[in-house]
């Protein structure tokens, strides 16, 4: 089965593509959508636009998108939260159910321990992972969240509203 | 020309279409996309379908938005930016830039005051487009901002990628 997971954000989108067959795993492709600073309008329209292309050409049979921490700093959030649309959005017009995972569940099942540092986590996926040429941190983290995902049991649950 | 002013929402999303000529306004249409308790991105989903239906139904030529309000609920800002995600994507779709209105500019445009109630709004609303019948105070709120747009010198600054 082939599990897309996305690590969402405005300025840096990752994404990572894993194929599985039973317990094992496998890299398919990894990468990082990035929007400049343009309008708000566009960068959201720009990030759909490279995530459907993403979808298009992996063809993910399930996804999963990390759960934003949300913290004190309101505007952020709210920024954050736009781009998690974007992310949240693709996977369902795939006709996809989409899995959400925290941060610390993600951490502990690809590194063990919930407070993981962000190297700690490249690095596990970079075991588990062979031959995957990382693309950056948060191409890393989708990844992690890929094999998060395959670990708790990511089924291809595909609505009846196939689309793309 | 035709506004478009949009309030977002997740489980109630305002819209709203005026037509300008001059200094004139006339009412064109107005309604709330509303979305069951289904999965976060099945709601994302359906706002979408719901408002690219209303886009290609009015063919507005210019959108405007209101400025989220941030609070100290970082769950529900988070809540809410996912959906203005969805209120900024589907105008660049459209190949319309979007104008953003902070909620006490809509007010004191439309009413005189920042900090008017909201029934205050949905009245002022009632003086200025005559025989529109309000869908609720969503639709009512997503009005004023298309009123709002236009007061400020809306243009229909159509970007190059014209889409749909």
């Amino acid at each position: 089965m082939r599990v897309i997971g996305i690590d969402p954000g405005l300025r840096n989108l990752g994404w990572g593509v894993i194929d599985t067959e039973g317990s094992r795993i496998s890299h398919v492709a990894n990468g990082v959508c990035k929007t400049l600073n343009v309008s708000l309008s566009e960068r959201l329209l720009s990030l759909h636009e490279q995530l459907s292309a993403i979808f298009s050409a992996y063809a993910p049979q399930t996804a999963a998108v990390e759960q934003t921490f949300v913290n004190k700093d309101g505007a952020g959030t709210l920024k954050l939260g736009q781009a998690r649309g974007i992310a949240m959005l693709v996977p369902a017009q795939f006709g996809l159910t989409v899995g959400e995972y925290a941060p610390n569940t993600v951490k502990k099942t690809v590194v063990g321990v919930g407070h993981a540092a962000k190297d700690q986590v490249a690095h596990m996926v970079r075991v588990q992972l062979p031959g995957a040429d990382l693309a950056g941190p948060d191409a890393a983290d989708a990844l992690a969240i890929a094999i998060c995902h395959a670990h708790h049991g990511a089924s291809p649950v595909l609505t009846m509203r196939q689309r793309a």
